[in-house]
């Protein structure tokens, strides 16, 4: 028999709409809600453990829910009301998962490629950056993707959401900006930092040997540390009236000037 | 003397606060509103003409004020209270400026490249994405904007916002996709659709001659109109497990790479 859960004072569902709300929550318990069936079935190929289930069954069957089970994950079913208050967005599927969240240490990081091509973003702030530069790291098949000096965790409803997913099937770590650079000149990498200032062409580089290539914030830029550490610093020329892109629409540039080099390979 | 007005409750100042709340009452007017003082400059750089200036002296001083007299502008101090009443954003400087449209006609663009390039979004729905799109646009110094069959007027405050400025910045004409075929058909533009299906890797193609870029909306693509104008059908590899990129990254890739081909000239 399926448990059963339709009051929102429900203990539990107190708490994981605390899961919800609160980054803090997230931390202190290590676990995370996702929401929706394309999110869940990419968090389970991307190897994250699902503990609890919880659907409702207008949206998403018994049967569905039942097929999870293959994989050793209980469900409750939820009422309307319970569903309205844990679901984020506007159109969901009826489904919501409790789900243990990852460590993302830099240690954890491993690479079937010869020559490996890094994303770093330094700082990301806004949910909608961080998803789109999630994203374009899936599109891109990049090795691995290091978010330094993290402003928020990872498991946001709004990073989620606004990277459809592309938190669960990239190879994450988050580390201090030190630590990062630290790792990359161990392992020989090349690293590109996205800089206006004393800078060369980003087309004029070469990004086939084991390439990081690092954005900052729009406001703020990358700061010293990257500059220094910096093989080569590198910009997109500016040729219009506005000195700034947008961060994601700029990593994707220069990824893909990478795999363009690396004929997609 | 400079005139004084302290009311929210002023006519002027219901108007004006139509102006920034309804896309119908721009259009009725032919006016729009720009707060801030780097989008006003690009707007006056841009060709705009402002037809009256509302400061608040706390923020923007009455010798500024009297420096955009040169321009021809009238100029009204505004209290504190109609200045948070006309503001759009969370941080401002204390102006705003009501401008006169511009028309945005097909007919209107001019080409000073011989072989210009051109980006095309067919009906971009997002503020955000349009703002990036046009900040892309402007980095990358394309020769015009077309947006077909758009989906809102231009001036939407968060498309100004999300766009700093390069909203004033482009040359921009709004038409519907049939129209703009015909024109790109007529001056023999290579017409290059970014579409999934049918298409080739976008970076095989020759971006060299008169070329227009067209992308669509993340939920839909393309339409068949441009599908079948198109010159060659591009798409961008997709090496992961989703299969959309965001439309403002994917512009940004494809228009970099047509730049890239004409040394950035």
């Amino acid at each position: 028999m399926t448990k059963l859960i339709s009051s929102i004072n429900n203990p539990l569902i107190k708490q994981l709409y605390q899961l919800k709300e609160k980054s803090r929550e997230r931390k202190n318990t290590g676990q995370f809600l996702i929401e929706g069936k394309r999110e869940l079935s990419l968090a389970i190929k991307g190897g994250y453990r699902i503990k609890t289930l919880l659907f409702w069954p207008d949206l998403f069957s018994e049967s569905e829910a039942k097929a999870m089970s293959q994989y050793g994950i209980d469900s409750i079913e939820i009422s309307k009301e319970v569903f309205q208050k844990l679901a984020h967005r506007d159109t969901t599927e009826g489904v919501i998962a409790v789900v243990k969240v990852k460590t993302h240490q830099l240690e954890e990081l491993t690479f079937q490629n010869k020559n490996p091509l890094i994303l770093v973003a330094e700082a990301p702030e806004k949910p909608g950056n961080i998803g789109a530069l999630l994203r374009t790291a899936d599109a891109a098949h990049v090795d691995a993707v290091i978010i330094a000096n993290p402003k928020s965790d990872l498991y946001n409803p709004n990073i989620i959401r606004s990277s459809v997913g592309c938190v669960f099937t990239n190879q994450i770590a988050m580390t201090s900006s030190n630590e990062a650079i630290r790792f990359l000149q161990t392992y020989n990498f090349n690293i590109f930092s996205a800089i206006l200032q004393e800078s060369e062409p980003y087309y004029e580089q070469d990004y086939t040997l084991p390439t990081a290539i690092v954005v900052g914030t729009e406001s703020t830029g990358l700061n010293n540390e990257w500059r220094e550490a910096a093989t080569q610093n590198i910009s997109i020329p500016m040729q219009g009236e506005i000195d700034s892109m947008n961060v994601s629409v700029a990593a994707g540039i220069l990824i893909f000037e990478a795999k363009r080099q690396r004929n997609f390979k």
